[in-house]
């Protein structure tokens, strides 16, 4: 259910219907938008009774929601969420005119890798440093991350280069240290339905960078997102990572159509990540030029300056010059659509 | 990296191998089997120096394992691991020669639906029961469990109707709570790859059914029953419950074949799940004389007395006299297999 | 479009309908059933007007059928059809009470293998053999197949050996011959959507035995199937031999819900593949026991007696000795479901 | 196998290997790149004794081909191959710097409809018409093409628009008319493992567009060209048109990692059709922008004047003033790679 208020209306107004919203037992979730606020209402399990909301100065209209999704939906908030990231080098954004770069390392090794590979990418133009502290592998015999002294290492980066910093979190635990160390919390491909760790996400502070799961329809990805959003968290970016198919000479099938299809049905920045869409070095460049000529609000990228010794993913990360390289054809595939890079 | 101790080999040698191990910061995995104990070695991140251990007393050999799984390979121990979980109505067993038969509702709504269901599916034969106590959904406005208050009715039903109980933990909170409320802990599909779930279940000092999400393949199954059993809890049930492809005529794909597949990598049972498997009624019996036929060590389904008013799934739940059926034709097929039901 | 006609409907009504049904420039197709007599019209790009029919003597009534599949529908012919396939050793039917089995090599080789093959297959009971004679194979320099040497070799196989005799055609001027020569005309997975072929098919006097395409969905099987049969050959037999999926541990995924799915909406017969279906020797007799528990029509397997020197299919191929335990097998469990073999 | 010759070698001595070669019973493929002449030998069924090749004058080395497709292969042949399509309005190439653009709509429905379309995007700059005479439809209800006639027209778009035309063939009888009237001969997705209809093109005189199947792998993908080029035509242009998988916001997904994947492996031209890699009307510029982006050698677009009155695939369709939007926008993406539109 949406209530959606006159252009004109007064915050009392709004104020006042959340108030009636929430003495029926419900929540509401005043969405202010460029031309005119709409308040989405949930926890609802049927139809509400909106006689009372109908009435009521400022609302224009009450519009039943079919679709399972409700607060990120564009039918809630017609204008694009735009996330800001403030970062010591100037603000970072996802949705607005700026394409965000995001590059970094898949996995924070060492203090020495970290500022290797941070001072590279900051000279590239790059104001956005990712970097896994904690790595969800599939062998428990694998890397598995530093942990807290990681994060460290990416608050160091943070200062030193000025750069911003999203890290993945696992778990509540760790989520609680990210939330406390990092500008972006990720939300990892295999917990994108762990709705436990979404609705602990919701409750965080920090805005949340959430994963499309290997095998997850829109829907679902959309609806994960709701799970963080009926929390109370609207800082959120969606991520194609690529999905898994049939077909072996990629290790997913990037699925660059999802943008489009993201951008028609809610108001969320959605990113691309190449580099695990792809799991391979020589295919990054030439799928980071797609995703920003479809449209993406962003791109995601491993660098690491030795990938042969990389501790994980080395076969997907390229080499600082290329990241370079790949900075520039952005830039100028961005401009063809009216956008800059950020 | 395994160590295989002579047939003759006494506790003693066991006990000393395993010192050993530990001295050299590894940990050690004694599996004791009908004919001779293996060791298995975790902990280590690449080669072992194995000379001091080849030449203990009641050494064989060492063997280098090559595959990403180690104590879940049928390498490792050769016998099936039978699961024994003591239910008021007798052991039922998965893994051995007879077949492990799990009947209840998708959810636990309230006590009456918990016991009239309990009651007709022990009255047909079943001596565990499944009911979700917290349940993963989709949408967050969804019904997601009664939480606790379901749990004490599981234990209700045991305590009741002599049924054995097997439920949901998403996380580690409601894990604690199916521990000390359940029988048999289940990893639901969504959470497959929740490493830090998996580590907590393998301290749990309950059996585990991991269910296989919805995009895995055999091996990544087999390492998310790795990260259980390396942490110390060796009983382990794999499930089969569909995954996700392009077809549309159910759904999910009942993939039947993992479960030979499994039982000739692994000594650890599969069971099948039909109702999820395939989503529709008409079909749950079908694929369930199937599972039975193709070797499964187990059938799970969903049995609701009044399936449409279920709070959740209840498209795929067959009503208490198809179960009935069920379990006469499973009976029978299993027979032909030189195999039992219990 | 569908006439019903009534029970007690004399010859003489139903084909005057069909007359009228020609001189409205459709196409009549009339379904004799167990009960009554129906009508099928095709050749309508839309709406028919049916008052002209509707008033005819016989007519119970005219249905409009909404469903893209007419031919093959349950709605038009609620009784399952029955494929009849005359051999030297007895009549084999598909869709009746009996369970129809089918063995032989991938490949007719030479001479010598045919008989070894034909001999076993024969003695565990079998009365149809399968053997192509035209191979599509993925890469153009693999063996291609004898051609019309292999079918002369099949045809000396039914003389000698009592078996009827299944091939695969591959293209018009090899469907002539096979009908020719075979029993039954078998339209492979990558065919499955080449409706050239299919039309073909349709204009022949033999039965046809139509794989499911590698990524069919179950209504483009049937609409595959509605090709032939809406060109008068109403002998069509259906065939699940695994589909494509992101799984590795067997070649296809046997997605053997499509059989109950098959017999709810079509009364066509369909059997299963588990040679192709899985592509591995040691998972062929479970999932053929899987495939009978399921409820399918009939098995057809891949028999040889020197799998390593097959010259195609060697690795799904089973034994004579592991085929002679799967007829006993299915044998037992068909007659779980009250059912025979043949 | 292949023969790799000197840079300097003579005519003579090209022509010399390939007649030993015929002599010892396989087939020559004399391939002249702009360094040097590669001569593949096919027909083989296993290794051949090189021996007498190897010390032939001009000859440098003979290589083992281990993969299985051998004429499709870089490793054969270094250079891209360039088609190169001879039309009145100028000659379009594929797999040179210049993009080439295709365009029209899905099937020809009438003399006007195909002159309004044809106008239209020959007025954008296209100069390469696209349009369906043969229909493979998934129901033998629905609209099959216009045939010869539909070619015909096809013939006079050329005559009178000055663009060349593009048509699908379905069979053997169907490529012989294409082959006629037009410019390529395409083989639609259904029809990429129909060896039979593979052969045959490989012994027509036009270039032959092949469209990736809907569940190939990339290497069935270059197999396919394999059959085509082994029959001894060389003109091959590759094209990713969607594959199967489970998700359903759009039609097919479109893989576009495959572009850089064939360009790694094949010296020929790969380009990409958004309209069913889609069929979303919406989605197709996104797309079509990525495909220049990602590095495709070409884009097939469907474009109607009336969608919603096409007899086949409105749905998919852009309209003609979206068609102009694209040129634009893929003329100035083209140009970040160092490219041009023709």
């Amino acid at each position: 259910m949406l209530v959606v208020m006159q252009s004109h209306a007064t915050e009392e107004q709004v104020r006042a219907v959340c108030e009636r919203i929430e003495s029926l037992g419900y929540r509401a979730h005043p969405m202010p938008g460029a031309g005119r606020t709409a308040i989405g209402i949930t926890g609802n399990s049927g139809a509400i009774e909106t006689g009372s909301l109908d009435s009521m100065p400022g609302v224009v209209e009450c519009i039943a929601v079919s679709k399972p999704y409700k607060l990120v939906s564009r039918d809630l908030k017609p204008e694009n969420t735009v996330v800001r990231i403030p970062t010591p080098a100037g603000e970072v954004t996802f949705g607005g005119k700026a394409v965000g770069m995001v590059a970094g390392p898949c996995a924070i090794e060492t203090r020495e890798q970290a500022f290797t590979i941070a001072e590279a990418v900051r000279a590239s133009g790059a104001r956005l440093f990712r970097g896994g502290a904690y790595k969800p592998r599939t062998s428990p015999y694998s890397f598995q991350g530093m942990g807290e002294e990681g994060l460290k290492i990416l608050a160091e980066v943070r200062d030193k280069f000025g750069l911003g910093v999203i890290t993945e979190a696992i778990d509540n635990e760790s989520l609680d240290l990210v939330e406390k160390y990092a500008d972006v919390i990720q939300i990892g491909a295999r917990n994108m339905q762990n709705f436990s760790l979404l609705k602990r996400a919701g409750r965080a502070r920090k805005p949340v960078l959430l994963k499309r799961g290997m095998s997850a329809t829109l829907d679902e990805l959309l609806m994960a997102a709701e799970y963080i959003m009926s929390e109370g968290n609207y800082n959120v970016i969606l991520c194609e990572r690529g999905v898994r198919t049939f077909t072996d000479h990629t290790r997913n099938t990037l699925d660059l159509s999802v943008v489009p299809a993201v951008q028609r049905l809610s108001h969320l920045p959605i990113v691309v990540d190449p580099s695990h869409g792809t799991g391979r070095r020589n295919k990054v460049l030439p799928l980071s030029r797609a995703a920003v000529a479809v449209g993406a609000d962003g791109i995601l990228v491993e660098v690491h300056h030795d990938p042969a010794r990389a501790l994980s993913d080395g076969p997907q990360s390229i080499l600082p010059e290329e990241f370079s390289q790949l900075m520039r054809e952005a830039r100028d595939i961005a401009a063809v659509l009216g956008r800059t890079l950020n």
